[in-house]
């Protein structure tokens, strides 16, 4: 599962590895980087390339890209619209689903909550991925928050996996057990 | 010199060849479309199908693309800055400098009036490339607009061209003179 958190400048990419238990392994976490000074149509040619590359090197089976509002920063938001069209276009030409999530279900996949800050999205991809530490730089988590939000809500379609709770609030009440303990 | 006024449903594109001169010539027109019942992705590697095959015919060696605002109509806005983004990046894998003009731009470049209506656009670029009749369809024709826009833009620049009547100036007052004399 490739989570992609698209953006001009960093666009973060995640892969996971879902077992069918919807456990989660951390397979690769990183962000392509465009820089400013370079022409709109070569910044999204490196972000292409760096997508490609990762495509190649994990091959993914399934596609999730962070869905982009029109509210969101008016500054920013149509080169994050066209990085996201990129990301969206290199899923399709690999033969590969891609799916998009807004950052409200990201944020209630991971931590059970709608408006969670990134801390608590960060700290529930450390604890979901058994990581020593929040993973950096944070669209990076995001980019593996999306992977985990589409893994997890796909398989909750499933017969059977309704009325139990979502991983995350597992792993959110574990962990909140472990603190209680200590 | 290739237009495109980006869309998901349908991608106007437009080939002319504008001379020293700046007189300008249609090489082609068209429009690509893509199904809306199609996932977004899948959509935007037809737009990309198409835009390929208009670049491996014609061969241009300047794209220009229309600019996209957020503030402009939300519910497709996403789909066009996406399509946007394909047409910039196709531009860029081709080795082509990409340009981006906003839509008051082009209708200044073209009409002499950055306020100027759909028909009044069409009508200039119907007569600048003597045609017999207004291109069809709209976005077509807005297309091939943008790529004049760009020429003569770009023309503009060069040393000695300053004082005159732009050419769609010149071509405005033809017009009326023409007009006048029926």
């Amino acid at each position: 599962m490739l989570g992609i958190d698209p953006g001009l400048t960093r666009c973060g990419v995640g892969v996971v590895d879902v077992a069918r238990d919807r456990s989660a392994t951390l397979v690769h976490v990183g962000a392509v980087r465009s820089g400013s000074e370079l022409p709109i149509g070569e910044r999204l040619a490196v972000i292409a390339a760096g997508l490609r590359s990762v495509l190649a090197a994990h091959r993914p089976d399934v596609v999730a890209v962070e869905r982009v509002f029109a509210q969101q920063n008016r500054a920013t938001v149509m080169g994050t619209a066209q990085a996201s069209g990129v990301a969206l276009l290199l899923a399709a030409e690999h033969g590969l689903p891609a799916a998009t999530h807004t950052p409200s279900e990201v944020k209630a996949a991971i931590t059970g909550y709608g408006s969670a800050d990134k801390l608590q999205v960060q700290t529930m991809v450390a604890r979901v991925l058994r990581l020593d530490a929040l993973p950096q730089p944070a669209d990076a988590a995001d980019a593996l928050a999306i992977a985990l939000c589409h893994a997890w809500r796909r398989g909750s379609a499933t017969p059977g996996a309704s009325g139990a709770l979502t991983p995350a609030q597992r792993a959110w009440a574990d962990a909140e057990r472990a603190a209680a303990r200590r």
